[in-house]
């Protein structure tokens, strides 16, 4: 496997990868073939054979003496020859067979067609672990159950190993879909806006091979600019987050667009009645592409519509957007969707409004959006395409055209084509209307202008741009490791019973990994809640310990603000007789005496072991509003700070920790540092099941935080 | 103009209408047309010309004896017949002279083509004001300037008095449009996709006739079922609410779809220097649309979308979506889709289960979605779609295809088509991609089953016609006229200077309007303050009033909590002393004396007179995190309870007043009697330049409501 080419991966000859048999495989078997035209079996093997394939097929359908005309095999082993891929299309119960065959073989690659498997329940379930079981013992790399198969369009390969109608135009695009059924839409869309693929490939049960080795290969793949995926169910949320931090950042970055479906409680419903899946929260796994680099994006338009954009066209260096176009209301609109999706309209400089003012009639709107009227011909637009673009505000161009009676449509669609293939900054073009602009169109489309029939959509796809350069900027290290006392932690963490912790042991095990905790003692006698709060200061707080009580203020369980010993040694009394009446099963572990804490802006921390994600950590402003709003975000743990600054700016009431309004500056350095600690915390304990700070309470930038109230819930 | 026909509006005989000339004149003479063809003046005259007028065409074109063969004429006053219409195509400078010489010829119906109005400057408002005067003075309706023109799709007419390419096909769609350019567009798109329109108006900068004189021609056309508008400028925003109100509910009732661009300050500053138009608030805006029963869309797509599941479809009785597919992954797509723009998912009935389960082979999903799997022909398509909309828990069917290589589209397609023929209930399809699904997309289209290439529009289309459906459900009332002392009011209201009123005015003036205002006194000395506050019962309040201090607070001019006579008499003197020291130059008019304000939640009750909108009412919570949010709602002044109503529920924060989260409820019906009063009070006034109670404290429900503060602004 190790290869003595010093060569980068991106130079033509790529390094050797498991997956290569899969994509590239010198000789492919197909499995179950049979002679009926119209039947998955049939159409597959016809795909590899008509489509061009440079390598060797071998029918093996039992039975028959041929099939197209070649030999068949009874069975895969009787094939003379070595075999590197095999595809099997028998139907679910002698998969396992055939599989069992392929691998004693010696064939490290296969695809298995066939459905029936985890997506119909138990017995499914059962019979995809078998053969998962399988490709372990021998193994072997596979793609599928329940897919479409995989094309690689490379002109050395030419595998179309899949049951699509057609094969799919050669182009830079790798397109990953967990469901097949989407892959044959696709590819006819496709076709009709002349996309090409340099892979596709329908992954189903991903009961092999997933998203995320197919990235790692991809990210090697001389042929890929772009990943394109569609997902249903996220299985392992840090390894697709790192996967994909690799692929989307760095020398050879690859942006990533993926639609991840089960949005909503009712989708999630339905995709695991599909495929059988586990849905995680959707605003974890919004974290978590956002966290990956992964370009979220709402439907199949917008992903080609972005992907387009970035094959096409050179990254611009900021999101200035320039428009031209022969109607303002078309432009207005463009502005709107252009504002809204946050690009900017820069003003042009001096100098391109001269250059404006003289190419264009008086009437004309010589500053952005640039309307060149109704009357325009290509003269006018290539003058002010031409200026717009050479300006030092502009870093794009979205050029608009509606068929007016005038309107040269073909001779401004090849003054476009000759500027641009000029220009050093993205252009992208929406004429307007269907047939008429057809002409246009197809000129703008072989010159490889990106052309979007709604200037909304243009505005959208230079917007997914904004996001991928964006992302590269950011500042992403390994998740830091803060110096903790781990092994206090660890001490009250494992000695505890599954449950809630009792509040002293919570606030320990924060103060172990260096939370801003008040200090605080335990006391079991009236004396010594006095001799505490002598030593902490007053006013003191009192409040009461108990494993059995969750919500102390409702059995009387805490006293604040206590001005001295007397008041400290009447609250414990009183609170000993409340408790008592009020919650008499339980057994009070001691009162714990502590400090006020000064008032600032109410923070919620919380951590929780996702079944789906593992350790995710929420942050949010406390209040009644904001929980109204929704406005918290979520990531994974551990994280490093990058990652948490980014939670912090991202839910909208940080304008508020940043003094908005009037109000004080929040020390935001602190609240990062406690958000990385709290991560570490829950990622270095498997037993906390769920942890709640809340609030912390943020003060002034000079004071910092502090812990007001915490919860550890501790798993068995 | 009196008609003696009893027959509704709808019946084929429409009485006479002010703007019958414009669309269905006898004659019409072109005014300016030029023999080039490709010019506008040319094409306009061949369009009337070529494209089957039913009347007579007359052109004026000084110096041609003849146009494209007709006879020509030097001055339409040369015309020796008479004429019905004309369409003026002069260059701007010459179009007063001809409009006046069509006045004298006794025309009332004119259209206006040219541009180089008020979209050009102070010349142009000059220009524009001039042909105003004149279309004044002789009674003429003109549409336009600035505009691409009319066409009337209707075979007894068939009139294309524009300058578009080609004449549209005829259809129940009206289109109006403030942008002639997107006109051009619109044509070429709606052909494509086989849309027919019965009105189509392009009309400029609306120096006549406007957007709401059109809409109540079309309520009452026969040929029109739904009515799409294009907008750049809300110049009568009352004037629209009424007119569109009127439109979209009642026996006849037709839906109003729009488009208002210039939404972000960027996109109204285009707008501005594209039609010289003044930009009202946005979120005014929407609230009209939202009041005026007018839905308003993002895009053009959207529109046309909706408007075709509009005019196809049956109106579906609720919003419950079945979804059929043969692709799990789309299903599961469409499902979050439709959950996202608020339609449901319902479960379906035991029996339709049982019709699925027998119809579908053992791995189709009978739930909703119901995935017919990937190898479904006609027949299991067929199945499933009879039994979803035979289910009474269903409303409405959205059939989601794609072209896998089993898959018989064109055959599924009949199928859909003949269930169609039968169903009571709304069908929409979505045949997944492109050139593959193009023949099954054509026969659906041709049975006038709306067709979506991605089930999001879909989607978007159905719940379009949800909010149509629930507008026609809305109580809409005249605005209330509350029993209030206007007598004092006006007493306060007109004797005041210009700026804010004091606040013992403006708590009086809020008192004649029947707005809960804490008892006072505006105290002159320590005695009178002493005795106000004997009278109104401690804790008693002292605010300082002067017209010269506007924020009370920051000149030490507020004590609160005072508990006693020997309390208020001390801060009385106190603050006089303050006051004098921060505030020298203030002429103080006295110490206002009043109760402590029980505490509940603050809401904000603003009212603004807008130079567009006219009197508006603006409605929120109160604090910070509302102010972060947003989340504040308008109408326009004065308004009906349902408004008020809906202004109440439109914020988020309105869960809180109902007692979400554990809170106290507020006394709704009492904060909607507060609206409707404040919405009386600004319109009841033209001297009220700015109103702002903030806050209006809502305590639990059998407390009711109590104005904390209050600024009145006063204008010239």
């Amino acid at each position: 496997m190790s290869t003595t080419s010093s060569q980068a991966p991106q130079s033509g000859t790529p390094e050797k990868h498991a997956l290569d048999g899969i994509f590239s495989p010198q000789s492919v078997a197909v499995l179950g073939v049979t002679p009926t035209p119209g039947t998955v079996p049939y159409d597959i093997f016809h795909n590899i054979l008509s489509s061009g394939y440079r390598g060797t097929v071998y029918p093996v359908a039992p039975g028959k003496r041929s099939i197209c005309a070649v030999k068949a095999y009874r069975y895969v082993l009787d094939i003379e020859d070595e075999v590197d891929q095999a595809v099997i299309v028998y139907p679910a119960n002698v998969v396992e067979r055939a599989l069992e065959q392929c691998g004693r073989k010696g064939i490290k690659s296969v695809i298995v067609i066939s459905a029936g498997f985890r997506e119909v329940g138990p017995e499914g379930i059962k019979r995809e672990q078998r053969i998962k079981d399988i490709c372990k013992e021998y193994g072997i790399s596979m793609v599928g159950p329940n897919c479409l198969g995989v094309i690689n369009t490379d002109p050395k390969v030419q595998l179309n190993a899949s049951f699509a109608r057609k094969m799919p135009a050669a182009g830079r695009i790798a397109f990953l879909s967990q469901s097949g059924a989407l892959c044959t839409a696709v590819l006819d869309y496709a076709r009709e806006k002349a996309i090409g693929f340099s892979k596709f490939v329908s992954f189903g049960n991903k009961a092999g091979v997933t998203e995320i080795e197919l990235f790692d290969y991809l990210h090697k793949d001389p042929a890929t600019d772009i990943i394109l995926l569609y997902l249903e169910e996220l299985r392992d949320g840090r390894g697709l987050m790192e996967a994909a931090r690799r692929v989307t950042r760095g020398e050879h970055a690859k942006p990533i667009l993926a639609i991840k479906s089960g949005r909503t409680p009712q989708g999630a419903d339905a995709a695991s009645s599909h495929t059988g899946s586990l849905a995680g929260e959707d605003a974890v796994c919004d974290a978590v592409f956002r966290e990956a680099g992964i370009i979220r994006v709402s439907s199949i338009e917008q992903m080609f519509n972005s992907a387009v954009m970035y094959t096409y066209q050179p990254m611009p260096s900021n999101d200035r957007l320039a428009i031209v176009t022969n109607a303002g209301g078309p432009g207005v609109m463009a502005t709107d969707a252009a504002v809204g999706c946050g690009l900017s309209i820069p003003r042009f400089a001096q100098s391109t409004t001269e250059k404006l003012k003289q190419a264009l009639p008086d009437t004309a709107n010589v500053k952005n959006p640039v309307d060149v009227i109704g009357d325009a011909r290509a003269d006018r637009y290539d003058a002010a395409l031409e200026a717009v673009l050479e300006d030092p505000n502009v870093d794009q161009a979205l050029v608009i055209l509606t068929p007016q009676s005038m309107t040269d449509i073909e001779a401004i669609a090849e003054g476009i084509c000759r500027v641009h293939e000029n220009a050093k900054k993205p252009i992208a073009c929406s004429f307007m209307g269907a047939s008429d602009v057809q002409p246009g169109i197809q000129l703008l489309q072989q010159s490889h202008i990106p052309h979007y029939i709604l200037p909304e959509w243009a505005c959208e796809a230079m917007s997914d741009i904004q996001k991928i350069r964006h992302w590269r900027q950011q500042s992403i290290d390994e998740p830091k490791r803060m110096p903790v006392d781990k092994a206090t932690a660890e001490r009250i963490i494992y000695a505890a019973e599954p449950g809630y912790l009792n509040e002293d042991e919570a606030l320990d095990v924060m103060k172990a990994y260096g939370l801003p905790v008040p200090e605080h003692r335990l006391a079991k006698s009236v004396d010594e809640a006095v001799a505490a709060a002598e030593q902490i200061g007053y006013p003191a707080v009192l409040r009461v310990v108990s494993h059995q009580i969750i919500h102390k203020s409702e059995v009387k369980g805490v006293a604040l603000d206590l001005p001295d010993a007397n008041a400290v040694s009447q609250a414990y009394e009183t609170m000993l007789k409340n408790v008592a009446k009020m919650a008499p099963d339980a057994t009070i572990d001691g009162i714990l005496v502590r400090g006020m804490i000064p008032t600032g802006y109410e923070i919620i921390l919380g951590g929780k072991r996702d079944p789906v994600f593992g350790p995710t950590i929420m942050f949010g402003l406390g209040g009644i509003y904001v929980a109204l709003f929704k406005d918290v975000t979520f990531a994974l743990a551990p994280m490093d700070e990058g990652t948490a600054d980014r939670m912090i700016h991202q839910v909208k009431a940080c304008d508020l920790l940043e003094g908005a309004r009037g109000g004080a500056c929040a020390n935001i350095d602190s609240v990062r540092d406690c958000l990385v600690r709290v991560g570490q915390l829950i990622s270095d304990f498997d037993r906390i099941g769920e942890l709640d700070v809340n609030p912390l309470i943020a003060g002034p930038a000079k004071i910092g935080n502090m812990v007001a109230d915490v919860r550890i819930r501790i798993t068995e």
